[in-house]
């Protein structure tokens, strides 16, 4: 502890001692950081170390020194202060509980971020490229989805194909039941599951409920799987909530564009007119949200419920697709 | 159009056989995605291209097929097929006004989108690497934007260096008044405009004000005199909104996290209970909040009026400014 204040001591003569260099070479009043007396500036610095009472002072101190030794026009003396300038902000980044080195992290959600966890090779062999795409109607979203799909060369769902893959699902099963053959489902599952007959005699199982929920439960089962055996994109259907909820590595994404610019994309891809294609956009919005937060008890579009969110209509569909792909950070795979 | 409509129907057939001849090799009845008879069928697909009422569902048929024809499991067979679906793709995206094909842009924003323009080199001289951040309380964003403009190596500015850049611009005004002096002002405008003056002399005008909105409109101006003189990053103060209204390029990021984890962080940098921090939270919320819907008008926190959100719970502090950089590209510089 003694030696700790210590430090911070020596650390505050640093700072003073770097502000007052700044100053002259800056040569201006602005230049000055530390205008009031020597020894309280000193004692103001070092109870900012170690009493600590919120980082974000010293940060700022620290900032407006080196935001001014950066204007320094003789470049050996700018570079001999930006070295002591790093060179405290090292040994205060080391004093015990100083800003920036509580972390930020939801333990649960990092273990299951496919990104992170692909960064730190701490992915089992049974872990997918899972990218999850929720996306407000005329944002672009599904053609960003399909496009990245393709370019990744991985599998693509949206709702159509889930419907489909459910009603082929559902006839297989009866004809399963006839002769007793699972081949057919074995595509959807590379790797065999030893629950495979099980999961699929459970398929379809939720009786008492209403179809809707029915359907629900049943694609839910489905993208867990699908996630457990295959690399893919999944749009919407509440996937990345599923899959959050089933401990299953993903990587969420929110695809948005402001009203106005979705509204006109409408019109260009539907044909619709302007009255048309504000009521259809704020009807898709609604069903949107009520969905989502019917099946998942969680606000819709809210940013921290995802991973990143993307307002696309900012940089187009093809730099949208670029900028996924930088973030996926694809040489690490 | 007689011309469109024969390619049409010359793709619908492609893409048929195509579906066929992927059955064939996965073997299942699953496996077939056009299961009607085959003059419907084909008919139905022209029209979907030439009507296009909407590019979605020929894109789901084409992505079930392909992603049946990807577990294809003889390698030659596979390659054959996917290189006829890429090239029937190829030929779909250069349809007129096929899905993919009309994009979703903000005219005034996307030129104003720092990352695009300087992706295609499309950034004059006096452009400067700006970026924005907007954050919740306990997110980490200080932290975050501190660091990476270390890393960066340009100015960092939060509300603490502005209210003491402004109180020194004001004495420094005081003191020109006297001397004439504008020596002391000109490290904060490496380039000298030839407004200066003008800028200077009209600092601190806006009287009729209430002092809060004078102290707004002042920072107002010093932010896009800043932006317009060097790289940095710019904490709150609704500066995305400030520039984008001054039609300055910028970058525009939102940091959260969710608020369990918020709350937890604050309680550990803070020294605060659960019932402090919970209390800390929603005051800080609710006045980030006030404040730049108060001065902005827009939605705080609206994925879309950001370039882009990041969840930083999800990544903590180290991988969401990576994040940041790679998104940033910096090859490119």
């Amino acid at each position: 502890m003694q030696d700790n204040q210590e430090k911070c001591k020596e650390l505050a003569i640093r700072i003073y001692n770097l502000d007052e260099e700044v100053y002259k070479c800056v040569g201006s009043s602005l230049g000055r950081t530390f205008t009031g007396q020597k020894e309280t500036t000193l004692r103001h610095l070092a109870a900012l170390m170690y009493t600590k009472p919120d980082g974000h002072l010293l940060r700022s101190e620290l900032a407006l020194i080196s935001n001014m030794a950066r204007t320094i026009r003789d470049k050996s003396e700018r570079r001999r202060l930006m070295i002591e300038y790093d060179s405290i902000l090292k040994e205060i980044e080391s004093l015990p509980d100083t800003f920036g080195q509580t972390d930020i992290v939801d333990k649960e959600r990092i273990s299951l971020n496919n990104l992170i966890a692909r960064r730190q090779n701490e992915i089992s062999e049974n872990d997918h490229l899972i990218i999850c795409i929720s996306r407000t109607q005329g944002s672009g979203g599904n053609d960003i989805g399909f496009e990245l799909a393709d370019q990744l060369q991985i599998n693509y769902y949206d709702a159509e194909i889930f419907d489909q893959v459910m009603k082929r699902l559902q006839a297989d099963k009866n004809a399963v039941s006839d002769t007793g053959n699972f081949e057919g489902f074995d595509k959807y599952r590379k790797k065999k599951h030893t629950d495979l007959k099980t999961w699929f005699r459970e398929f379809n199982r939720y009786h008492g409920l209403p179809k809707q929920d029915a359907v629900f439960f049943n694609m839910s089962d489905l993208i867990c799987e699908l996630a457990k055996s295959e690399d893919c994109v999944i749009m919407g259907r509440c996937a990345d909530a599923i899959l959050k909820n089933n401990h299953i590595p993903h990587i969420s994404l929110f695809i948005s564009a402001p009203f106005q610019v979705r509204v006109q994309h409408v019109m260009d891809i539907r044909n619709m007119n302007l009255k048309q294609a504000v009521r259809f956009l704020k009807q898709m919005d609604k069903q949107h949200k009520k969905y989502y937060e019917f099946y998942t008890g969680e606000k819709w579009g809210k940013p921290e419920n995802y991973d990143l969110c993307i307002n696309s209509a900012n940089y187009g569909l093809k730099d949208t697709i670029e900028l996924i792909r930088r973030m996926l950070d694809q040489k690490v795979r």
